[in-house]
C-alpha cells in the first residue's frame, strides 16, 4: 500500500512513522509513505498557503488554490484513489473503517488546520472526510498519523498470524480481556486460578466471559452490535440483573 | 501545567511534540512535558519490561513490576494526580473530557501497548482509563500525543483569545461552518455573496445555519446535546422535513 501524506507540516512526523510496527512494514515493502510539503505547491514568492477567511473571524483559511494544486499532483490522474481530509467534520474512524481503508492499494491523506480548509477543496478532490473522534486538535497531522497506524496494521503480513486472530475479537466489537504475566502475586494481588491450571477451554470461557462483563460495565453500546452465542447472551442477561454499567 | 509521558518509545514523540502551539505553550512555560521511559524500571539485567500471558495465547503482555515501580517514582506521593492509561478499554475521550483534564495542574499519562498491560498495574497506580476511538492503534503514543494536543490548547494563554472563542462553538457540540479565502473564484466555484456584502449580522447567521445543517446532515447525535435557540430549532425542524441525514 501507499499513503501519501500531503502537510504543512512534515517533519512532524519524523518519530512516529519511523518506530515499531510502520517502520517494519516499510522495510518488508508492504508499505511506502511518502510526505508532500504543501507549501512547495504555493505560487507566489513567500510561499503563502493560508488567508484570513471572507466574512471576517478568527483564524486563517488554508487557500484552495495550493493544496488542490498539491494533490492533483500527488495523486495523478487516477480518480479513483481515496483522498481523504483529517477533520473533526468528517466521518467517525472506527475498526470497520480501517478494515475498509485497508483494502486500497493507494490512500492520499490531506492534513487540514482544524480552523479551516477552502470549502471549494472538498468540493473539487476531497473524496472522503474522516474524524477520529469529537475533540479539536491543532491539525490533521496526529489524526493522519493515528489512521495510518490503525491500517498499516491491517494490511496481511505486518502484523504475524497470532496477531491477526487477536484482531478479530475487536472487530466482533467488544472489549478485550484482563492480561496477566509474572509474577504470580505482586502487592498482593494474585492472577485469577483458572489462567494457571492449564484447562484451555476454561480459559478461553473465562477470557470470553470477562471482555463480555467488561464491554457492559464499560461500553455497554458496543454490546448492541456484538455477536453473542446463546450462553453468551444468557451470560449477559445474568450480568445485566445484577450489575448496572458503571457510566465512565 | 506539568504532563509526564511514561512510555517504551520516547523517540516516537519527537516530532509532534516540538511542532506549533506544543512548542509555544513550553516555550511560553506554561505547559512542562516530561518524556520518561519505562524500560529505566526494568530490574533484571535484560531490561526485560514484557512477558508472555498466563493462560497462552499471542502477544506479549507489559509486566506489572517495572511498570508500577515507574508510575510511584514519576507521580511522587501525590495521590491525587491523575495518572491515565492510553487504552481502547477507557472512557471514550471527547472535547468535554479534556475540558475537565485541562483544570488539573499534573497529569501522568501511561502508554501501554493495547496487546496488554498486566490487569494489575491498573488495580494500583492506574485512576483513569482514556481511548481515544474505536479502533486498535499499535500502542498508547499517539493516543497520548493527542490527547496531550487537545488539552494543551485548553491551558489558558496557549492561543489567542480569538481562539478560546472559537472553540466554544465546538463545546457546544456543532461541527464548523463552511470557510472561505481568497480567490473569490476557483475552478468555477464562487464564495457565497453573504461573505462578500460586509453584513456582519448576516454573515454570522449564515454561519451558524450552516453549522447546523451540516450537523444535521452529518453527525445528527450531536444535536441531541446541541444548545439551539427558538428560532434555530425552527430552522432545524424545517431542515429535517427537507432533508434526511447522509448517513455516513
Amino acid at each position: 500500500m501507499q499513503i501519501d501524506i500531503l502537510t504543512l507540516f512534515p517533519s512532524m512526523f519524523g518519530g512516529p512513522l519511523t518506530e515499531s510496527i510502520l517502520k517494519r512494514a516499510q522495510e518488508k515493502r508492504l508499505l511506502s509513505l511518502r510526505l508532500h510539503d504543501i507549501r512547495n505547491y504555493a505560487t507566489d514568492k513567500h510561499r503563502t498557503t493560508d488567508d484570513t477567511p471572507y466574512g471576517g473571524g478568527g483564524g486563517m483559511v488554508m487557500m484552495p488554490g495550493p493544496l488542490i494544486d498539491a494533490v492533483e499532483a500527488v495523486r495523478g490522474p487516477d480518480r479513483a484513489v481515496p483522498v481523504i481530509l483529517l477533520t473533526p467534520q468528517g466521518r467517525v474512524f472506527t475498526q470497520r473503517v480501517a478494515q475498509g481503508l485497508a483494502q486500497h492499494s493507494r490512500l492520499v491523506l490531506v492534513c487540514g488546520r482544524y480552523e479551516g480548509v477552502d470549502e471549494r477543496v472538498r468540493q473539487t478532490v476531497i473524496t472522503d472526510e474522516i474524524s477520529i473522534g469529537d475533540y479539536v486538535l491543532t491539525g490533521g497531522e496526529l489524526a493522519a498519523m493515528v489512521l495510518v497506524d490503525a491500517v498499516a496494521r491491517l494490511i496481511p503480513g505486518v502484523l504475524g498470524a497470532r496477531w491477526a486472530a487477536d484482531e478479530d475479537s475487536h472487530a466482533m466489537g467488544l472489549l478485550e480481556y484482563p492480561h496477566y504475566t509474572r509474577p504470580p502475586e505482586i502487592r498482593g494481588l494474585r492472577v485469577p486460578d483458572v489462567l494457571l491450571e492449564g484447562d484451555h477451554a476454561a480459559v478461553e470461557r473465562w477470557r470470553r466471559w470477562e471482555a463480555i462483563r467488561r464491554t457492559w460495565r464499560r461500553r455497554p453500546d458496543l454490546l448492541l452490535s456484538a455477536e453473542l452465542s446463546a450462553a453468551e447472551q444468557w451470560f449477559l442477561a445474568d450480568l445485566a440483573e445484577q450489575d448496572a454499567p458503571m457510566l465512565l
